[in-house]
């Protein structure tokens, strides 16, 4: 079978252009120096991410390579969402092992495009690095967010309820690799509900919740009890495992009424009421909130 | 010594961002799921790139990281130079060993900070990953072009004049990882000549120059006896070591006046007339260009 060293770097570049989706506001693609893009409009903001995934950390040799370039797109897309915007355009970077067989970065790129394509994302451009180590997928992501209208995870304030999207842990088994970035779910909310501050759940809740509260400057207390767990998991599987990328968020309480079309909007999805965000003298508490625990669930 | 393991992302992270320059156009910097960035003008376009430095291929484990850093980032400004653009804001992905010394990475921002803050290139974000292989540092960098005005490697037709900046070959004594981005000079290009193509040699003139002329459908000949090599050099690296981040441009020849004011605007920058676009027909020829060689000279 042909290796990329039999191949070259040319070769490949002629089997994965086609494969390239070109989304929206692409003017000049891959093959230049670099991509061109139409601005956005004056009414938008840019949003920007890099992130990678490497083979033994994030997936591993057996790993289908359309369900790596899966990943390592969904977890950017997830990015944007959490931000409560579109994305837009990507740009791949990839090292690769000299000895790779080309139908695998083929395959990569399959998965790449299945996804950009349901959410309407273009592949603008990329490169390949060879490497001595482990294959290494980057993603750069542009999206575009409403001027002003990015939530971000520093707005939460004391007396804010908090949700979560989904269920919790267990990402391993399939999730990590699976899950569906929360575009229309992020998009839906800040139309209808504007949280105070939002995040994806990346390394899981224990790690990510205090990320949240430690930009808002405030504590937080969360019910453990009611941590919606996929099945099969416990609640620290559900704060722990991490890659759930389900979104987390604040919501003054005086807004709870604004999530009533949540179940007819999005059925099949849940919405789970966690805990409240707390003054900073209060700390960080996964114990139930409030003086009676269980009496105001 | 302290290594990545023992100081934590977090710890690390408290490092760095205190070290990111803000650049133009930055609403919200690192810290959030993605970047905020303020539209360019509807005067304006923007451009996309990624690129990456491995370790054992783009540099060694002794190259200061100071200067690794300053070529991941600079390689990419030549690129947004070789669209005529102005490079804006950047993100960088970290892949590293998890002994890696932390004081290795501040020298690697130091010498992305000090590249970005000459070229006013903000940093908004990065994220790390931990990896099994060589240090992995890969830049998305978004940059600015007047709309229409990008120049890209398409537009050369028969008859044009091809010229290079600088000088070329031997770039892995030093100049690989000093190299300035030509940045000034492709603005300067295409607000006095309007090169009708235009690329940077990443990969060597004789790499390069055919894939600007692929592009454009054309052919080339060069006058090897006109090419600019650096001292220590002769033809065959001058055409083969890459690296060079020079611009190599076509140049309409009722043109060619209006490259009068090079010398007075840069000078100490050799500008050189290395040969013609031709027919697609000629092929690419480095040869003397026309029938008699050196009569023309």
């Amino acid at each position: 079978m042909a290796t990329l060293k039999d191949l070259g770097e040319e070769g490949l570049l002629e089997i994965i252009l086609p494969l390239l989706p070109r989304g929206s506001g692409l003017v000049i693609g891959a093959g230049d120096d670099a991509a061109v893009l139409a601005a956005p409009s004056a009414e938008e903001e840019l949003l920007f991410k890099i992130d990678a995934v490497v083979s033994g950390v994030h997936f591993t040799p057996e790993t289908p390579p359309e369900l790596v370039g899966r990943k390592a797109l969904a977890r950017a897309i997830s990015d944007m969402a959490a931000m409560a915007g579109e994305p837009r355009q990507a740009l791949v970077s990839l090292a690769l092992p000299k000895e790779i067989d080309p139908s695998w970065v083929v395959g990569l790129y399959n998965g790449l495009r299945q996804l950009a394509e349901y959410f309407g994302v273009g592949i603008s451009g990329g490169e390949l690095s060879s490497t001595a180590g482990p294959v290494t997928v980057t993603i750069a992501l542009i999206g575009v967010v409403p001027l002003g209208g990015a939530v971000l995870r520093s707005g939460a304030r004391a007396g804010d309820l908090l949700f979560v999207t989904g269920e919790l842990g267990g990402s391993l088994t399939e999730h990590h690799l699976t899950f569906q970035p929360r575009v229309k779910e992020a998009l839906w909310l800040a139309a209808h509900a504007r949280p105070s501050a939002m995040m994806d759940l990346s390394d899981g809740l224990g790690k990510d919740l205090p990320r949240l509260a430690a930009a808002s400057a405030t504590g937080f207390c969360v019910n453990l009890h009611a941590l919606p767990c996929r099945a099969g998991c416990g609640t620290q599987k559900a704060l722990g495992d991490g890659e759930d990328f389900e979104l987390l968020f604040a919501l003054p309480p005086e807004k709870l009424a604004s999530l009533a079309g949540w179940g007819k909007a999005f059925p099949n999805l849940p919405l789970t009421h966690i805990g409240e965000i707390v003054s900073q003298e209060k700390g960080y508490s996964f114990e139930p909130c409030g003086y009676d625990h269980f009496a105001q669930r």
